[in-house]
This record gives structure tokens, sequence and C-alpha cells, in this order.
């Protein structure tokens, strides 16, 4: 594929396009529209077939987009039709839940391994996992050439495991701790802090 | 206040500012600059200003900004100069990390309430709450004059959720289920779905 500039807000928008189209293949839909995604979405019709432009063209003018077509051209295009491993770094009560967390299944993602740097947690299980001892984490990370981790780790612990992942070669954080991480400019990070959207609709109230 | 229209992006900064804000006085630090938060958060310091400019002067030329000055008048903005109760719906694994969750305090907001529709939860304890029925959740609710409320729930149910919630008067929706809600427009609603941060990795990877 060639090798062309797309903005990373566009990026950011696949994903939810392919989730939407996800949740249709699961209600046994064909066949949709801009018109359709957008409505479910609150984006507008426009947006969606100048966002789909950048990569080709995905269906035909009045016939609509093949549902499962479509989802599997955005699934190549995200490199979600191969299986990414992670790394869940803290297993209190939020990498608990991620290591079980279902929603990986059918999206290209799992979890391979999860850390913490607590002796009354290493060893024991979640879910299928063996915590591991933090100690060990470059090696294993090395090891398993996993480029992809996810950060639940008190916010003080956050920024120290950040660089030691860097350094194992991990090229993707999910950072769950709310403080902003400052890494190598290689490395992708991405933020999920559930105060950060409340309080933008508190705003509003 | 006089009325004035900010766009929401415009707004969905703010919280990211107040988190970066509140920081650095974790650090006993007193006064910052644009260009400062700008390194710290990968935004340019232009448009840091220009943001804030939106809502007055908060800084001299030269001298930076105060940051407790700064954080309190964004918290002010935000309406997080009091403290929000909110309800959680689904008491599984997320929805029980958000109720034992330490980060909203100090940011304007707690868990108020959790609800789950299983009678072998229903009545027991998560750290402080006693998990509620579902059945009484539109009561409740109202009683309470709760505005925002977390959906923890399987996706199958969300949407349901999502409906009987705002039937009971709920604003503001922070959505965990990976799928798009569909309520009233005058109901804020915002996701959290870790797949769509880790999808929009993977492209880069």
């Amino acid at each position: 594929m060639e090798e062309k500039f797309i903005p990373d807000i566009v990026i950011g928008r696949l994903p939810i396009y392919l989730r939407a189209l996800q949740g249709m293949l699961s209600e046994n839909r064909r066949v949709t529209s801009s018109q359709e995604l957008g409505e479910r979405l609150g984006i507008s019709a426009a947006q969606i077939r100048k966002d789909l432009s950048q990569f080709g063209e995905f269906g035909k003018q009045g016939t609509g987009y093949s549902i499962e077509f479509l989802a599997d051209q955005i699934g190549k295009i995200l490199k979600v039709d191969r299986v990414w491993d992670m790394a869940v770094v803290g297993a209190g009560d939020i990498g608990s839940a991620i290591a079980r967390y279902q929603g990986f299944a059918n999206r290209g993602l799992q979890v391979a391994m999860v850390f913490d740097n607590d002796p009354e947690k290493i060893g024991s299980q979640i879910g299928s996992f063996v915590i591991e001892d933090i100690k060990d984490l470059k090696q294993k990370i090395q090891e398993s050439g996993i480029l992809i981790a996810m950060i639940a780790t008190p916010s003080l612990a956050a920024q120290e495991v950040a660089e030691e992942l860097v350094t194992a070669g991990i090229k993707a954080i999910l950072n769950y701790a709310p403080i902003n991480l400052s890494v190598n400019e290689h490395v992708h990070v991405q933020y999920i802090d559930p105060v950060i959207h409340l309080q933008r609709m508190t705003y509003y109230l």
C-alpha cells in the first residue's frame, strides 16, 4: 500500500465505524449507507464518505456499502485483521477488570500478560492469567515481542512504568492512570480517564 | 455569566488542562505558562492561550498563570467547583472498579449509587456501597436528583438501561458498554471503550 498521510483524527474515527459495522453484522445486516452509519454515530454522512474515500472506493453510489466488506477493509487498514498480544501493568481493580474484559475478542486484541509489584498478588490468578513480577517485565516483553501495553498503576508509578515499557520495546501505551506521560515521540500514547469525559459533560448541566 | 457559544472541542480540552494544573499543584508549583502546559500535554501553547481566552483573562503577558487561580477558574467553568453525585449501573468487573475508583476525589465527582439486576449481587457490598436492585433505579434516581450515570452493563442491556436512565432524569451518561447509544439529543453521552483507543494505535504499528 502506498504511503499517504492520513490525519490522525480520521484514523481515530475508523475504530468507531468498525464497531458500528460489527454491531450491524451481529444483527445479521448485510448492507448499510453513510446516512445510516452517520445517524447511528452522530457523525455526518458526508464526513464518513470523506473519511473512507481517503483509503479507496468501498461502496457504489446508490447501492451503499457491503457491511462485511467494509468491516474487513477497515480491519485491514487498522491492522486488526490479526490478533495483537498486550501486557497489562497493575493488577488492581482496573487492571483486573481489563485482564478479564470480554470486549477484546474479535477486535484484534488480547491480553497476554499481567504484571504487578505486590508480593501478595504476584503468582496469584486473574481469570486465566498468573500475575507476574514487574521485575521480569522487561525480559518477558522483549522475549514475547509484545508491542502494546496498558498501564493501570497508581498515578505516582505510571511515568516510571511507561519508561520501562518503552525500554522493553513497547510502541503503544493505553494509560489508565490520570496523568500525562512523557515518552519518546515514536511511542503512541492514548489515555482513558473517566473524569475527563465526565467533566466535559458537567459543563453543560 | 453571559451565554457565549464555545465549541465542544474546546470544552473537551479544559478537563485536560485542569488535570495538568492539579498535577502541578500537587508538586507544590505556583506559576506556569502556556508553553509549559503545552509541552506537558502535547498541545501547542497558542492553542492553549486561544482556548483560555474564550473565557476571559487568566494570566498576564510575561508573568504566566497562577496555577491555583487558573485551576479554580477552569473548575468553575466546568462546574466541578461542587461535587456531583453519580449512579453506576452494572456491578461487574468494570462497574465495581468504577465504584471503588479513587480518582474522582477532588475532581468534582463521586459515586453515590450502584445498581445491578443480579439477585446474587443485589444487597451485597462494593466498597462502601450496597448494590441496589435495578428495579428501583428510576425511583432512587428521581428522589436523589442525580443527573449523571455510568453504564457498565453488557452491550445487549446498555440501550435499554440508557432509556430508563433518561426517563429517570439523567442528563449525562458515560457509557462503558461498547455500543453507540441512541438517546434524546438533550442528553450528553460520552464513551469509554479501550478498543477504540487501541485500534487507533495499531494503525501505526
